[in-house]
């Protein structure tokens, strides 16, 4: 077995503190890497505080990974020492069923196994994140990432990237579509560059007028202030799609007014308590609320390749392990510039 | 001006009662038929009973409107007096937005003109519905009716039929589709006529397993029984649309888990409460609640004419005008097969 260091939660109350334990010896398929950045994603928050569901402890979070590759399987075939490596927010799945077939592994019918607070597919074995030092996973579910691209800023697109790239991909938007963000946190500012790469009109939907700017910034064509009943009223039926990246309650049916007919808001975000929805809010103008999770492996790795081909990265912060929770804190309040990463040469 | 004899709810506590009003004389693009049956609604019972919003009173219901001309006026050149003609939800629009444009008068921009309960494009001239003996609509509005359908029959596909047809349409509901309706009533028992026509395979799915031998007759190829552990266990996750017409609350979490990966749940029913729509039952699995309201002009010909071709019409008891307030009582406790429909001769 291979010791990692991590830093894991005891249990859902306990703040995260250095913690060891055994990774798997490197099988016949699979990949050691060690890992240099891991993004913090506002779901580690979440999982560790079984916001969710009952979590598995202690639980060492983190699922936005990049690093080196340092050890290969006998058979692996993609890797070989010294790449540069990635994992996202899945580890493995059942690789039998239809989701599994389609390349959809996140909708894996049987259960995919989550990079942390899961189980392997032997249904006992849990799964520890990337607030480690090295990982192992086997080679179909690691990624490759250009060496163009700022490894620092990578990171966050294993989660943020893919989360907010699959869907814009899925619904096919682009030029002639006007695109609403909501929310401009760590997935909504990868939204914001994915959209505006797509060729859609962009507009960043926001309570807080001082994040204009910073929508500027990053490329969106244009801003609402959605407590200013003047720019509301002139938004009212006019975007084709809402990406939803709020993680905290709101309302979805002001959210659907300011649609067109036919239009669709995707949900990225989880909101632990249930939406409120009126069926008015749908039926009048054929509307839609869809959800998205993640991405397939397939797909993560050609928004990679996108994101190099394009040079997208993710807008940080880089941190220092022991600071983790302070970023915890900065997080919950939105008061990051977009993503936290840890340099896991801090552990 | 014509005096029009009709039965009205003069507020939204009473019973309706015989009343007399004036219709508007035959205009030069107005078509004037005598009704001689109209379709009840089960919206026709939330309106007078003002659930959705408040009414405009005298109401004198009634959206399922099929006679014979009587009168046209001088520019008219879609009908002909002794023509069949139909009327459903809407005698007017804008007729300049982009949806009336799109053939969409239903989601018209600037509020479309319903048949009663609204008022017409000068938006002070309150509308009257089909429980009377004679309406004026301009010509754009009223539909043919093929002369080989039953004409008491069709009247409910002016409503119930359009608000299935529609949606089955516009998502491409067909071969090669599991199709769930959910709510086997007006609305529903026309969708299994449709599903089927269309080439989908259709499940009904009820709380009521006495409702089965009913599904099948009118085609479904299959019945689940929800409140069966068993049998809600097989149907997890098997369905491509689940078309949803059931106007009281229930549980949209538990329907979202039938549905396949990609799937969508579409609301033709409108539940006076909003539905509690947890994030996660959509996100996980790509799902879509969609909505979807009637049809338009065009499609609603559409839809008549098809059923003409196929022989679909309504499953229908036929009431006296009298007997109306015991028809609404036997409506709410879904004891109908399945469209009361009023002989205006009895008026």
């Amino acid at each position: 077995m291979i010791t990692a260091k991590a830093w894991a939660a005891q249990t859902p109350t306990s703040e995260l503190a250095p913690w060891q334990f055994e990774r798997r010896e490197v099988g016949a398929h699979d990949v050691q890497f060690d890992i240099q950045y891991c993004g913090v994603c506002h779901s580690d928050l979440h999982q560790i505080r079984n916001d969710w569901f009952e979590g598995i402890f202690p639980m060492v979070p983190g699922h936005e990974i990049v690093g080196k590759v340092v050890k290969v399987g006998a058979h692996v075939k993609k890797f070989k020492v010294g790449d540069l490596a990635a994992v996202g927010c899945l580890v493995d799945s059942c690789r039998t069923c239809s989701s599994c077939n389609d390349g959809l592994e996140q909708y894996c019918l049987n259960g995919a196994t989550g990079t942390y607070n899961s189980r392997e597919q032997d249904h006992k074995t849990p799964t520890y994140g990337g607030y480690s030092n090295t990982i192992v996973v086997n080679e179909d579910f690691v990624l490759h990432i250009s060496d163009k691209l700022d490894l620092t800023a990578t990171a966050p697109l294993l989660c943020a990237g893919i989360t907010t790239y699959s869907p814009l991909r899925h619904w096919k938007v682009g030029k002639g579509h006007k695109l609403a963000v909501l929310g401009l946190g760590g997935l909504g500012h990868m939204a914001v560059k994915f959209g505006v790469a797509f060729g859609a009109d962009v507009t960043v939907l926001s309570t807080s007028p001082k994040k204009e700017a910073d929508a500027k910034k990053l490329g969106a064509h244009h801003f609402v202030v959605t407590t200013d009943p003047e720019q509301v009223k002139k938004a009212k039926g006019s975007f084709d799609f809402i990406l939803d990246t709020v993680s905290a309650e709101h309302d979805l049916s002001f959210y659907l007014s300011l649609l067109k007919v036919n239009g669709s808001l995707i949900c990225v975000g989880l909101p632990s308590s249930p939406f409120s929805l009126p069926a008015f809010s749908v039926v009048g103008g054929r509307k839609s609320v869809a959800g998205s999770s993640i991405g397939g492996i397939a797909e993560t790795q050609e928004m990679l390749d996108f994101c190099a081909e394009k040079g997208i990265v993710s807008d940080i912060e880089l941190i220092a392990m022991k600071d983790i929770q302070s970023a915890y804190d900065r997080m919950i309040k939105g008061d990051v510039r977009y993503r936290f990463v840890i340099d896991m040469a801090t552990l």
